[in-house]
């Protein structure tokens, strides 16, 4: 992808990730929204995880906040961006004789190079009005307790629940998450002691962690479980 | 090695992969194969798969297509360029004071910062007519079955030959690999259903994969196997 | 990090190495002590290995050999450079709103951007004249047996000493490390034969290697433990 992107453009390309298991759409989705609002406005985010290549699902480019995403329309993009979308027809943008399993290079790739060169979206394909959307419940932040999921577990064990801090109606909570309750709150792991404890993570989520060590490990938990928020 | 080259010329510097095994020529030699056509010409590319670092191995450059290519005359370049190479041993390119044990950064970068800044292979030492060739048997396709070998394992678990669907003389097939015998034929991996199925992978050599999991871990093949290509 | 400094300054950013152990102040100071001297004068090095984010550890910026470094006071930096050093605390240079939990993101980058755009370390914050050390001791040169610790296992499994064979005051040695002596020293991996033998890496330090093969999980050697380098 880089390769192509470079024959085609002189934009300069950054690695965002290479560490998104395989197949792990809401990883990759989470993932960018965590990212993006970080990047400049003229970044072009080019995610390929992408299950669905070769099939007839879509490839879709679309913009949001001065920023351009292309990707497959699996979900990836939808914590980032909604529609409409410009669905990616146009072919004379892909490489000539491309493969059937790897439309990053085939197809993403020069595709964001055209877009890099100043190529508008709709010259890419059709307008829609529709996006694969995630199977994903988003926190409910007006009852009591509230709820969420562990959505990420970090590298270094911890934790992250998609429960924003800042939105909840209540100020002082415990976690129950599993069989354990955590009520220690800590405003920086170094200052957290023994056990583990709750955090406002840095995409302002709490998150559970355990200073120098794995919450998910200790606690049992991963990605996917439910988190009830409970006012103190 | 980025340091290096950053100290010495304002060439940009593309990771390609830093995920080689050690000491793996083969696989760096076969991916190189797979990603050298998709980057422009002029591009330098720099492969340091050197178990032999600091003994009397060569080390290599050679131009092909329009491409450049440094590296230890191990094997590592021979799918990608052929003889007549330049031995490289003009040492007043190289860091003084050099180890023995890290000519990627000591030898091969400082190098190619000076190929980026003008300087002629001829520069850098003697031609050569001969090169290290890799312990490999490419595929017989002259012949029903046709043979083959799976030369890599992708992070997905697929398992890669080095069969270009293009080149065999039949156009329906079966390929026999260890025990079994996979017949049903997919032309994306969404559509392929359960179970073991071929594909025309991104290199256009024929792939055995499992939708959304890992052929190789299932059907306990890998590297080295051979694999038949029957007509059907 | 990246979209942080891309946002505010158009410094190349590179990545040095994404592969330390969490928490693992040492093994990033090491990493530094071997890899800064490669690169030009100019660079600015943003070191984030930070378990006391979001405490009153301090933020440093020091200086050293024309290259600038920032990271936390917590020894990280203690191997490339030492005091006096800039106490980063102006924050108009962090980014509003930051987190306690990724200063890498929401300080350091900020700050790496503003010194690549020209702010002078003085325009950061107070100068200190005490930095934080690492818990290590150096090799002992000036008896014999000198005395060294194996500081690094490389990728290969090679057990790398902080001993640089050109500072011991005798030149032929034997190697004791836990319960084997090894006396068998290669000018290169390629010359060694079977078995473990020493070698003067590319730190300019004496290590401990297998020709093909991973020394530390054939020795049962690691991080910290000590070595003795007898005169013979």
């Amino acid at each position: 992808m880089k390769g192509v992107i470079a024959s085609r453009s002189s934009a300069p390309v950054v690695e965002l990730s290479h560490d998104i298991e395989p197949f792990d759409v809401f990883a990759g989705a989470w993932f960018l929204r965590s990212s993006v609002p970080y990047w400049p406005e003229g970044t072009i985010f080019v995610a390929v995880i992408d299950p669905g290549v070769g099939t007839s699902r879509r490839i879709l480019a679309v913009e949001n906040d001065g920023r351009t995403f292309l990707g497959p329309d699996n979900g990836l993009l939808s914590l980032v961006a909604g529609p409409p979308a410009v669905s990616v027809e146009n072919d004379s943008f892909f490489l000539p004789g491309g493969s059937t399993t790897f439309h990053g290079r085939d197809r993403f790739a020069p595709v964001a190079a055209a877009i890099a060169n100043g190529t508008s979206l709709d010259a890419l394909g059709t307008r829609v009005e529709e996006m694969v959307r995630l199977d994903y419940q988003p926190p409910v932040y007006d009852c009591a307790p509230a709820i969420g999921t562990i959505v990420a577990v970090d590298r270094f064990g911890n934790l992250v629940t998609d429960v924003e801090a800042a939105l909840l109606p209540f100020a002082r909570f415990a976690v129950k998450a599993g069989d354990v309750t955590i009520t220690r709150v800590a405003r920086a792991y170094g200052e957290a002691g023994a056990g583990p404890f709750l955090i406002t993570g840095s995409t302002g989520c709490i998150e559970i962690s355990i200073a120098n060590g794995s919450a998910a490990a200790l606690l049992q938990l991963g990605r996917g479980d439910r988190v009830m928020i409970i006012p103190t």
